[in-house]
């Protein structure tokens, strides 16, 4: 298999970009900007999500069997690129930005434009980053959205001419 | 949970538009139009697909553990419509579409504009889609891509202003 063949054709995936946030029993937060999520059943609702298999955001998903995922709008590049790094939470802000407990108890960032609440039901554990599947338990849609929902996501190609994660 | 409001969260994900197909080991080929596809891993380079549990493709990839996923361009809506129909292989032609065999085996629609060879390392049997996790083995790309290559892919939006799959 050529690589840049490899490359090329697995960046036509097209992505949003979302913060998965997590916090375990004892009230700590994890949060990492992600991509490599999509829907995977109606019924009942399940995404998948592709998550680092060697950070924490990781660790405390399998711990905790929890995370909520928070859908970034167009213009949200700045908390895309402020939660690349780990997660600084202090003064009741994740990396800045505020937030506040879901129906799960789950942190939803106040300036996402949409965000679900899931339950882990299963993990493959395959590869440098592991297949997480959950269900959607809860969901918010903080902003009335114009057009499609999947216009008004901020997505990859948004995050700069050379920006990918994917090939 | 509201619907109207997981409906809305969970269409905000961004989705392109593939064929996927699957020959078994006597050349019976099978082939639908899929849209929920991420990658999960760069290593090794892994993609997971959402296939309807009760279709004859999911059947054919489960029993066959390989497939293609063929990566529509812009414009291509008219075999994007054509595959949501059970595919009609006859004259050589997948619902009218010319193919040929990868070096897997599997059926590469000659005018997508990419496609990747995937063999099934595991299935979610989880919902009215299962999780199906592919490693990737071989990847063609069918014309240069002018730009970035998660431009040039057919999009689910490009469907028409009221066609989702997801929600």
């Amino acid at each position: 298999m050529d690589a840049d063949t490899k490359k090329t054709a697995l960046r036509m995936i097209p992505y949003g970009i979302y913060v998965l946030t997590v916090a375990d029993k004892n009230g700590a937060i994890a949060a990492s900007t992600v991509n490599w999520v999509t829907q995977s059943a109606f019924s009942p609702p399940l995404v998948v999500v592709g998550v680092k298999a060697d950070s924490a955001t990781y660790a405390q998903v399998k711990e905790t069997g929890r995370f909520a995922l928070n859908m970034l709008g167009k213009g949200q590049q700045g908390i895309a690129f402020s939660l690349f790094k780990p997660a600084q939470v202090e003064e009741g802000k994740i990396s800045g930005e505020p937030y506040r407990a879901g129906s799960t108890g789950q942190p939803l960032l106040e300036n996402a434009f949409a965000a679900v609440e899931c339950k882990v039901t299963d993990i493959v554990e395959r590869g440098d980053h592991h297949v997480i599947v959950a269900e959607v338990v809860d969901a918010h849609v903080g902003q009335a959205l114009e057009g499609r929902p999947d216009s008004t996501i901020l997505e990859m190609k948004d995050l700069g001419d050379n920006v990918f994660y994917g090939g």
